[in-house]
């Protein structure tokens, strides 16, 4: 039998203000999560400054290993927003005004006070050859170039724009993950959890300790393709943990 | 005179929880933030898998880039926990047991139920020729290999890690940022930024938009190394906000 492709996906997450620790990032976890309801695999994330060079770099090493890549931030239109210009370097070609872009702006600014200015046509620049991606919250769209998918940087117009995307890409099988919490110090049960990783290929169990309300525990999460399989084997590591005294708590903790 | 020089640092974050998006990552905020104090400043983020020959390949990457490479993940216990190992086959040496390393584990669960167990002495593993960073909160050591400091992934003990080496890595001077607010979409005020930030070199302008309870807005943050010129250029930035007709909001909203 012939193995699945893999599908798989990185993200460019473009801003000095997570490199600086003001803004906290939300986008890698909504960008992964919905790819893996693409059956896309997220397989790595660059968070770069706003710098036309560190994004053209990091785009052209991304978009050759991956079937997708990602980006978020740098499409508005202020004088720091430089993603479209590094896209456009990026792929060797001249930076346009698309017409699609440039009526939807018309549309969205009309009757708002200003219009249409100079600033706000800036949204409607891409690198030639683009197409959009619909932006259902605030007008100004998103892009897709070759197998780049250019998105916004606010995280509620990022989560639009992949709504609006949502069964248009093309995928493999979702990656299920079941979770098992317990009240152990993960070094209690290491051993365990390695037995029943070994024991069920095609499964990978991680592990995350945390410390909460004074006491140490760990959340298991078993990850397959094979939903049944991910399933069958979250069973017997329940069953492990219990015959090890300690409690499975199913869904986590 | 001449200028002085910038240091730089990367963060290499480990793990398949944040790719998936179960986790959300709160390591890159937090080492940002603390590299900025020590005068050094974060250029690049990296989050991968737990697979040795991605983390090797992202290591040899990023601490070849700058003068410093932080990691974060993948130093505890268990079977997914292969940090030290890739570490080790990135600088090409064997992965040794660390006396001071086991002596710290030994009197840390010295008492505790089970003792110092053969999954709980994986945490006295490194690479040969690795120093050790103190873990204030949970005995298990993180580690200095050449430019690479090695760090928990749980961020409380992260942050303990970097408390621990505050002051002890060469910087510069930190960036000083000052943030102004104003309820107008950055459309309205794009022209304002640019010409601000070209009227000071030196300092970088960036806007970050944001929808809230209805309106638009953003906030401008004014950076430079010069926190006097940083004072200066966001005083004048109110000035024109205020003659533009948006109240600046000091701090930001």
């Amino acid at each position: 039998m012939a193995e699945a492709k893999t599908w798989t996906a990185a993200l460019a997450v473009i801003g000095d203000e997570i490199l600086s620790g003001r803004t906290q990032d939300k986008n890698v976890a909504q960008v992964a999560a919905w790819l893996n309801e693409q059956g896309i695999r997220l397989e790595e994330v660059r968070v770069v400054p706003d710098r036309i060079e560190r994004i053209v770099e990091a785009v052209n090493a991304l978009r050759a290993k991956h079937d997708y890549l990602f980006t978020t931030g740098g499409i508005g239109p202020t004088h720091d927003d430089i993603t479209v210009d590094a896209i456009a370097a990026a792929f060797g070609v001249e930076v346009v005004i698309d017409p699609s872009a440039r009526r939807i702006l018309e549309d969205y600014y009309d009757g708002r006070p200003g219009g249409l200015t100079e600033a706000r046509l800036r949204m409607a620049r891409v690198p030639a050859g683009a197409e959009l991606v619909e932006n259902p919250s605030s007008g100004a769209p998103g892009i897709k170039m070759g197998n780049v998918y250019v998105l916004a940087g606010v995280p509620g117009i990022a989560a639009s724009m992949l709504e609006a995307l949502t069964g248009k890409l093309e995928g493999g099988r979702p990656m299920v993950s079941v979770t098992i919490g317990a009240r152990a110090p993960e070094s209690d049960v290491a051993d365990l959890l390695r037995e029943t990783e070994e024991a069920h290929p095609g499964v990978a169990i991680g592990s995350y300790p945390f410390f909460k309300d004074g006491r140490y525990g760990a959340n298991f999460v078993i990850r397959s393709e094979d939903g049944e399989l991910a399933r069958l084997t979250s069973e017997e590591l329940a069953v492990r943990l219990r015959e090890a005294g300690h409690d499975p708590v199913e869904g986590g903790i």
